[in-house]
């Protein structure tokens, strides 16, 4: 068969990475008789730049067309943060119903924990994040702007069929996994939202018998990924808590050039995409100094998405000799090679 | 002089820990010529068990007649935290305009970092994180209650006076420190409240050239904690954030055991609040086995916020030299001794 891919490196290192990642998934697709039909979409924001857009009119339409969607990163110093992101990666995120957020971490061979005395089979979780809904929210708005009285309202906004289906999605993929889900809260802080989706976490582990369920208030959690990982699994989290939560697994594995992410809708109705945890970096952009790797993997999970799953075992695995080898190493693990040297290494490797 | 200090032992080991910190206080002000004043209330999840409700009407008032108040931790299962919490906690922090929680953290001899390799000079930091308004809003509700079509909004709500006066008040204490002051931000995903925030660091930042302003998004700086806390010192963040990253912070360093936290009405008009970062602990409560240090050492920041510096500075170092000895050590520091003993061994160190 024949994938149709929209590609859109974007900015910065989402460039230099997404390069490397094509690579080893055309070789993989070659390997094992399919084929990725690529087609490369210029929307970032040096688009925006010239024409006042980060993606055409008809963006989200001319995506729905295709099986997959691979992301580099957006972001550029100039470009506001709620123009480059809200221009296009959160449209594509909701229009398209992605709304589970999947962002696996785990020790990889020869890279080195940030915590100490942790083994690989201590760090192993995934981040399942609600990605539709929640925190990030258009209502709110500025009251007497620039006044001694200046008020500003942000509005989260919960529903109850987003927080059931990311919350049934965690217990599923427990379920295929450790047994264990563990949903971080504030039911202490933020009165509204969370008691909510204390609740309904509640009844759906009460379908679950099998899958051990416990709930751990963020602030806590944070603390507990840093100081006693080794029983977390499966950790359900809302829109914000996930971002956070992930961008901190990753830390505590082997660092933000390792963590790839899906963003999924699961009923395939619409493309899911995928990206790296990681940003567009524009301090280190062009320098061929980026880590490739968590592009690398999320280009392995489109392919498990789309059923190639042998083909994304084998992605994974490249990526795991090679690292384990350690004779390729971008500057963040500690090497001097380039981003396209550990691009080809897997791909040699695949071969 | 004499202080009139409230206590408020609370639930769980907030009951253990209190008498310790006491007993090291007690000490510390015969030694320096002042004396503690100490009245005792029994405000807790017990008594809410009891009367239905935390404290009496009339508990704010009461309060407001200390020099300071000091309190354990409330929290008992049963009891649902928005009942424990917002029955206490949160309306002294609002009620007395504390609008600064303040959490310095840093590896104390004799601990180690859960962090690989990092010595305990990169491990210094202190969080101001507002305490009055933000995320913690009880603005909001349900929507169609138990329905398929059931919505949640939960409103958080920042005003320039409380978001100036925090802001400022962390570059003012970055002054006499390090001078670097780190914003946490998430003004890519809250698209009104962050931005709003910002706004007013850069201008804030704009009186005070000589510090070092930087901000940083709260994701990316949950990871900077694990992967590179040595730039980091003096740290800014809303209410939420700022609960994440302390609890974080306390992670990274010796742990939760060893943070103490103030919060802090800067103007002296009503008393300020000391309490630890942790919490209640019910699954070790009773058993003489929690570590008092994060609450002496909050009774320290109580005594230096009082204006008796030397005594605070002497409860310090006399915790540091116990701990640096290593012969009295809780079990969360990897030792044997009792609650009992560790204060003990402060006060006799004070001596
Ligand atoms: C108990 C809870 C409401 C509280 C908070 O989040 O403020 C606690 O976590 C803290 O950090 O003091
Ligand atoms: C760039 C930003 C809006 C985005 C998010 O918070 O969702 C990013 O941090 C991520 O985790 O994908």
């Amino acid at each position: 068969p024949s994938y149709r891919i929209a590609s859109i490196p974007g900015d910065g290192i989402g460039v230099d990475v997404t390069v490397e990642a094509r690579k080893v998934l055309d070789r993989a697709a070659a390997s094992h008789g399919f084929s990725l039909s690529w087609q490369e979409f210029d929307w970032s924001c040096e688009r925006y730049t010239k024409t006042g857009s980060m993606m055409p009119d008809d963006g989200i339409e001319q995506l729905s067309r295709f099986d997959g969607i691979f992301l580099g990163a957006v972001g550029f110093p100039g470009v506001p943060d709620h123009v480059s992101l809200w221009g296009l990666l959160i449209p594509v995120r909701r229009a398209f119903t992605q709304y589970v957020n999947l962002r696996p971490v785990r020790l990889l061979p020869g890279t080195t924990s940030a915590l100490a005395g942790r083994s690989a089979d201590e760090l192993e979780m995934v981040i399942v994040r609600e990605n539709s809904e929640g925190e990030y929210s258009e209502i709110g708005g500025r009251h007497n702007r620039g006044q001694a009285n200046e008020v500003v309202l942000q509005e989260s906004v919960f529903t109850r069929v987003g927080v059931e289906r990311i919350i049934r999605y965690a217990f599923e993929l427990a379920k295929t996994r450790t047994g264990r889900v563990c949903s971080a809260t504030k039911s202490n802080g933020l009165i509204h939202s969370m008691p909510f989706w204390d609740e309904i976490f509640a009844e759906i582990s009460s379908e679950y018998p099998d899958v051990h369920a416990e709930q751990c208030h963020v602030d806590a959690l944070a603390a507990r990924m840093v100081q006693a990982p080794d029983r977390l699994d499966v950790v359900v989290a809302s829109n914000l808590f996930g971002d956070i939560l992930s961008d901190l697994a990753a830390a505590v594995t082997g660092g933000l050039g390792m963590a790839p992410s899906g963003n999924i809708n699961p009923t395939g109705e619409f493309p899911s995409m995928f990206e790296a945890v990681h940003g567009s970096a524009p301090d280190i952009a062009g320098q061929g100094i980026a880590n490739p790797v968590a592009q690398i993997l999320a280009g392995a999970m489109m392919l498990d998405h789309l059923g190639e799953t042998v083909a994304a075992q084998d992605v994974h695995a490249a990526v795991e000799k090679v690292l384990e080898e350690g004779a390729v190493q971008t500057p963040d693990l500690g090497g001097k090679s380039t981003t396209a040297e550990l691009g080809s290494a897997v791909v040699a490797t695949l071969s």
